[in-house]
């Protein structure tokens, strides 16, 4: 199956060039970007020289992409607003369109208003646009062909949460949520606040209260919970490039043991989560570069809390990875195509 | 005044040594060490290299070090446990002992016993020795000759909340707290887990949910609240060496404005307590090898939490640097002698 | 084809796992560790979690090991004089033994005397085994069944000049190499030197004059040359995990033009190898995690020197990967197989 | 005496702020930046909230700075060309002028031209203005009042190296020096190139091979060979904040024990240069945040070469620092002043 990726300039664009190159089962065909078209991959990225050959960026012409016959599949790694603007013609063109960006994540287009201080570009085509963490979602989302992939910080939140919410197992009021996040989150944007030394050897919230992703938390919680799931969410950064630790502090409704049954039987089967026992704690260090999340619990019976450590790779189960891992799911390769 | 260190073997010792080599109202005598006795400081820490001169770790003896005539002032930067040894010895022969370990810090001794796994080794020195974190405690400690410095994570804590606690603008129960801390924090523990490859690009949670500080920040939160002050606390690694960012998450009872007016009141004449304002983020880096506490809050309206976040450095403020603020307060020093 | 990991517990150790369970071609079977026997592979290496599934650490027994009939190809990762107990009784069994150690790299055993301050453990060995970087051993080594692996900086230091030295381009007399090595150059090293606070924000030179490497460098850039070949090398630790930058300068007796055209000739058709346009430096970021050597040359033309940068990932390139990619070329394997 | 900065808007002006806010002779009276004119020293330097009280920027104009009556010394922390704008009329007003910059670096502005890519902005004034490493200039430069502080590379190369050069102890000709520096030495520079993802775990050389150093460095060890002194300079970025490790190859013509009597003399007196035992090799991080080079050197009797190491952080000995030594030294302060 050809594959391309649109807007392939950024830190999440590079990490897809290195899925797609490797994938047993695609083909990566064309790499698009408006401010690199004509330049080599090789030279762009040049960690990733040994595996694009002469690839080339081409330019990012939504229409010309749309007529392209025998590209099946793209990844939009685009900004929020600007992802639309491609999704329509792709997706009216019968292509499949994986989505990294924002804009099909919201089922609420005055949430997306207010969270992105524009109206949403393509309303029409929310009720398309299944929103897949491929361990959460059923399989109904499969014979979709425009598909949201989640944030960073929301896939290292869902993962550990919403099993347990569906459960009725912690009450979904009251739930406070820290994150810190390496610098590669910000993308690559070329800013004084982003320059090595500012950065090097320092740690700092921001965004409090209301980051944009605090909309697609809530709305997937409240969904899991049934029932309205207001979070306390805090991002920060972290002197490191790639990872997410989040750690969650929500009331227990039921036993460590009840917790971990339900964890255990909702990824059972699923490579990409691994369930940690109690007193253990995941560490960034050993999710970086895979598709995994790492999560565990301990019960505070002081307080009657349940609080939980998860981390990923936000550039890989946190965005890149997860769209492979959907592609491959849609498209029933193996699980774990590319992403070992 | 002639002063000395106990036990400077480890970072906080490294950094006693720096601060009072260079402090203008006292002469650094003595530095001891069981390991090391007999050799030069500048060569055990050659960071200092240009400030110690020729002086050289000797032997911690604590009846000898009682005895010595002329050195009024001791720091104890040993172990809990050891620290009373030299403790007790040295204030029963009238000398000033600024503690850095956590054996003076908690009133309860069963605490203690529940927290460090051992009795309390000291109990009758208890009622004299005052804990003291500078800017929050009343002036009466300044006679006591046996001090108790806070830890760093507790530091980070209350110097942001003890305030809002007296004055009743936060509710007391049901505050949660997440720290990162520098590997500095765990000392110059030799051990697999702290190697460099194990802890750079790396972040985890540790000791969830109790880790020892959490008796004393609630020991001192529940005495600024005049009530029982039970919190959620998670420590965790962060790569870099030195610094503590902490987030809080606790019911607001007043407004954001009160909360400022409230800190600007406690520590408009503090030289070392930054006030930032409300949607500023306080950075580790800005306080790394200064003694300050830089600290800002957001009010979010949705959840009606006060989110707020502190930074120190965990040698500094959170350790020596409070320690010589300490005694500079003590003897009528001025408060930053020595520390600028 | 079966394969086994001998000495896994260090770095280089969990980078043949990574790279052998991936590994197309290859089963790893076996995993053996004196300190870590009976222990589950996952629960050491946690970052390969989802890669290793139930294996479990064996004792490292010598003979039981080469009595093993399924296994047919041997990784030793163990110290420079313990490999040898296993190369000997596995190669006399018939096995294939690639050794990653230093053990079989010099040719002299007078040599490996002064080195290692051992005498050479396995001398009669010595001529059955060829040592071997891929890229410049001719194919006779192919039918060998005990194959010396290069160090990691030799590797940086032989892609660039072995080639100019046999063609004559460079004057074999007065070169001078400095190299920088990320910290797990040292291994999983438990040392206060090698704590995450002494080497972070960090640089400095060691073991000057006289690294080990010298010799197996000096030994290999003389046969090349034809001519004795003394250089004057510098390893330094740098603040990071992996990557070795190495800096070489010599003596030029050709033009840049010949520089380059000799090694586009050499490494035409060699995956694993990157020339560089002359002005474009080589980054150690942009190979680690690679099987890569990244290179290329200045001519000053104020000196008559080339100034040549080469950078790997010493664990890769510098060790597991090439050893990975010596099995394959052995075998018939695709070059790339299990190293993309 | 009252001072002023101007061009303070990088990582050497925050450095002299730091500095000449704790100096003990001095009051830091003006601190200019054409871009922050307005703003508050302590919101862009937030890491000097406690030094800098009401600080603000002013606007920079050279004729009104040279108008001011109060201020006697000025440090231009400007670029190269801009310098000189200030520099002339500041002097020209019987001010004394520390320069930061490349401006009067030099002797010869046809080597200004071929390595600043312009004409000297100020040639008249090259006679006026001493090049200044206090350790090495004899004392004439004290009565100067335009004075030239030295790069960064060339401080790391000149301390160690001018000594020998000058009692005839190592060869002129042949030398070659690798040095790898800590990001800020790249300024506060806003580019792709060095934000933190691009830096981070990162080691690469650049500039190659005609780094504008070399004019630098080549003249002053002429100077102090009495002979041309051509050298093959390589630097490189590591990744850290602040630091500079030098190695230096050089022929010796005598023993090792006549380099460290040489270094010993030279060096007996002088508060900021270490030199370290044979052997023992100096570490960034121990100058990090100080006045200090520390220095040793190794004899390697195979190659007859001596190879130095040296070390330096280059925004305090490599800029702001040797700028306020040289302060001192002209004032008659302590030469360590503000300095420890």
């Amino acid at each position: 199956m050809k594959t391309a990726i649109i807007g392939a300039s950024g830190y999440s664009g590079e990490e897809l060039v290195r899925l797609l190159s490797r994938h047993p089962n695609v083909e990566l065909t064309a790499v698009t970007s408006r401010s690199l078209a004509g330049r080599r991959v090789a030279d762009q990225m040049p960690a990733l020289r040994h595996l694009v050959g002469e690839l080339t960026f081409t330019a990012s012409n939504p229409a010309e992409l749309a007529a392209h016959g025998e590209i099946e599949t793209f990844f939009l790694a685009l900004p929020h607003g600007v992802a639309s603007e491609f999704a329509e013609p792709l997706y009216q063109a019968g292509k499949t369109v994986i989505d990294l960006s924002a804009d099909f994540r919201l089922g609420s287009t005055s949430l997306y208003q207010s969270s992105y201080d524009q109206p949403h570009p393509a309303p029409h085509l929310l009720e398309a646009a299944p929103y897949v963490v491929p361990e959460l979602a059923d399989n109904a989302w499969k014979t979709a062909t425009l598909i949201a992939c989640p944030g960073c910080y929301p896939t290292s939140i869902q993962l550990p949460l919403v099993p347990l919410l569906k459960a009725g197992l912690v009450h979904p009021s009251g739930i406070i949520i820290d994150s810190y996040s390496g610098v590669s989150g910000a993308g690559k944007k070329v800013a004084e606040n982003f320059i090595y030394c500012e950065r090097n050897e320092s740690m700092k919230a921001y965004s409090l209260p209301g980051h944009r992703h605090v909309s697609e938390i809530e709305e997937q919680l409240s969904k899991a919970a049934f029932a309205d799931c207001i979070v306390q969410f805090s991002p920060h950064l972290a002197p490191m490039t790639r990872g997410i630790s989040t750690t969650i502090v929500a009331r227990i409704k039921a036993s460590l043991d009840e917790v971990y049954a339900c964890w255990e039987k909702a990824y059972a089967d699923r490579p990409f989560v691994s369930v940690l026992p109690s007193g253990t704690f995941p560490d960034t260090r050993h999710v970086v570069g895979t598709n995994r999340c790492d999560l565990s619990a301990v019960h505070d019976p002081r307080t009657d809390n349940l609080v939980i450590s998860s981390v990923i790779d936000n550039l890989v189960k946190g965005a890149s990875g997860q769209a492979v891992q959907i592609m491959n799911l849609k498209y029933g390769f193996q699980e774990t195509a590319g992403l070992l």
